[in-house]
């Protein structure tokens, strides 16, 4: 794991943890759950809460602006709380059952409960960014409510893309940059941002952190049909199990070729998928050009995220540590 | 109708409209069904979207800074978004199935959808007020920000006080204050706010809205139980029926009379309450001096507005206009 990774852990968490105690009580301990601070009595737990890679890269970010990570705290807490937001309504629209091999807040809880906590996570990071100093405050808040504003358009297309037999793949890439991209560009920018950092670095900075985003769905999208259970905590090809138009299969599906209209049939068809059903569906991704189309386009966002790396002047370590979480999120462990 | 409201849904209405098209369109048809844009097929129509208090308040207090009502709009427009979010949200928790005498948004599209097109109301709202002019856009943006916390510690302790049934007083005071007068009190100030009036205009008005807002709720309460059906739309002593704590009821319950004894024992029998149950519950909230409290402190808490709207210098006119609101919004109509 990148060092960034296990100082956010070490900075952020605690900040986290103190930042929830504003919230009325009822809504904190469906927060703390959820976050893993507590389980779901209310008891303090030891388990993690996450990657902690969005509060890394916001560390990071305030680094890139000359400033020791202590100064991007607040930014961090703000980017990991509305991360939480997403996954706790989420949760509740995708009807999962369980996150980080617990089960998810909403069944614990129950609905109502979750989507306050949800809301609760959402305005306590807006509410930090506004009463940290002025004018930079604000400017991390707009930064940070337009990512929010992208989420919501990606989630909203996730859901309505279900319900249709024709997504197209440059539509995918669209709700991929706006679910996952835009949050990781807020992240590796708004430390930045938040300190006052020149506005080519702040873009620079989220260049950087839209591309790996895509990269980081990617090579998601690919472990979620070829990751090791071990690594994933899925079964392997879970995403044709659950028939999920994630960009390797969509990339198949639209390749024109014999094998992607062969794939359509088997993912349309009424019937339950057989396990000889997903091996060969897996085959078929291959066959239609699907994995190597992900594999590529995972490789040129890696590659377009060092470019805008290369085009801003921050500190070496700052610079080599970014890359090293690049690499870390888009590894293909399989 | 005071001539406030009127003006607000003239200026307020087509820039609600004009915002949420922002909105992706799977949310954005959503959110305008529960707005009172369109059916349920998207298809515009001419329903009123809600009574347009909060948007009054929010142009009147900007006249009271000075301006025309028409540099109050953004500021207006988010205010009625938050409080659409809390209702799209609540209509969710509390399982309520008819609003404005329409299917709520979450039996029309789902949980999912509706709580997306809340979550897409609340950012939306912070949105337009940080890309305004700074740094009052982000004066605007806190100040909102701070009524959203508020509104939900006020709906998760009303979530909580559901499973208890030692409610005091204080308490439901405390949620009122939280649920309802947050937003009030941010509705008549944030217009000055957002145009960068002085603190104590500001202070003065959120005072005054703060008062109207408890007066408001009061009154509310008192129309759950005694409303005339044609002015509340819902069959009298509904709240009764629905065993809700509100404030007469736990006045009467917390009055250490036999009465209030009685009252207890039938609101909390397993038994289904018959409509001879209800008509002596609600001569026992009588008899237990919960009315009376009520009405008291509805004439209190309006008497305590005027009192802060007394302390600033506003125009003349303004001042007849937001007492004009005050009366209306706590009219007693039985």
């Amino acid at each position: 794991m990148p060092e960034g990774v296990a100082l956010a852990r070490d900075l952020v968490g605690p900040a986290m943890e103190a930042a929830i105690v504003r919230l009325t009580p009822e809504v904190r301990k469906v927060a703390a759950y959820h976050l893993g601070f507590a389980d779901a009595m209310g008891n303090p737990t030891r388990s993690r809460s996450g990657k902690a890679l969005r509060p890394a890269l916001a560390l990071l970010s305030a680094r890139a602006a000359g400033t020791p990570p202590e100064r991007g705290v607040t930014a961090a807490v703000a980017v990991e709380m509305v991360h939480n937001w997403s996954l706790l309504h989420d949760d509740i629209m995708d009807g999962d059952t369980e996150r980080r091999h617990r089960p998810t807040a909403w069944t614990v809880f129950g609905v109502g409960a979750a989507i306050l906590a949800g809301d609760a996570l959402l305005a306590l990071a807006q509410e930090l960014l506004l009463e940290s100093e002025a004018p930079q405050g604000a400017w991390a808040a707009r930064c940070l409510s337009a990512a929010v504003t992208r989420l919501i358009t990606g989630q909203g297309n996730d859901l309505a893309f279900e319900k249709r037999d024709d997504v197209t793949l440059a539509e995918c890439l669209d709700m991929a940059g706006d679910k996952t991209a835009a949050l990781m560009a807020c992240a590796c920018s708004i430390g930045a941002v938040h300190l006052g950092a020149p506005p080519a670095l702040a873009m620079g900075l989220a260049g950087f952190g839209a591309h790996v985003g895509l990269a980081f769905q990617l090579t998601d999208d690919l472990l979620g049909i070829w990751g090791a259970p071990e690594v994933t905590g899925k079964p392997v090809r879970a995403d044709l199990r659950s028939r999920k138009k994630s960009l390797p299969i969509v990339a198949a599906l639209s390749s024109g070729l014999p094998e992607g209209a062969e794939l359509r049939a088997l993912l349309t068809s009424p019937d339950p998928l057989t396990e000889q059903d997903l091996v060969r569906a897996a085959d078929l991704v291959v066959a239609a050009g699907g994995r190597q189309w992900a594999e590529n386009e995972a490789d040129a966002q890696l590659a377009a995220a060092n470019a805008s790396l290369a085009e801003i002047d921050i500190p070496t370590d700052v610079r080599a540590e970014l890359t090293a979480i690049a690499e870390f999120i888009t590894a293909r462990q399989w």
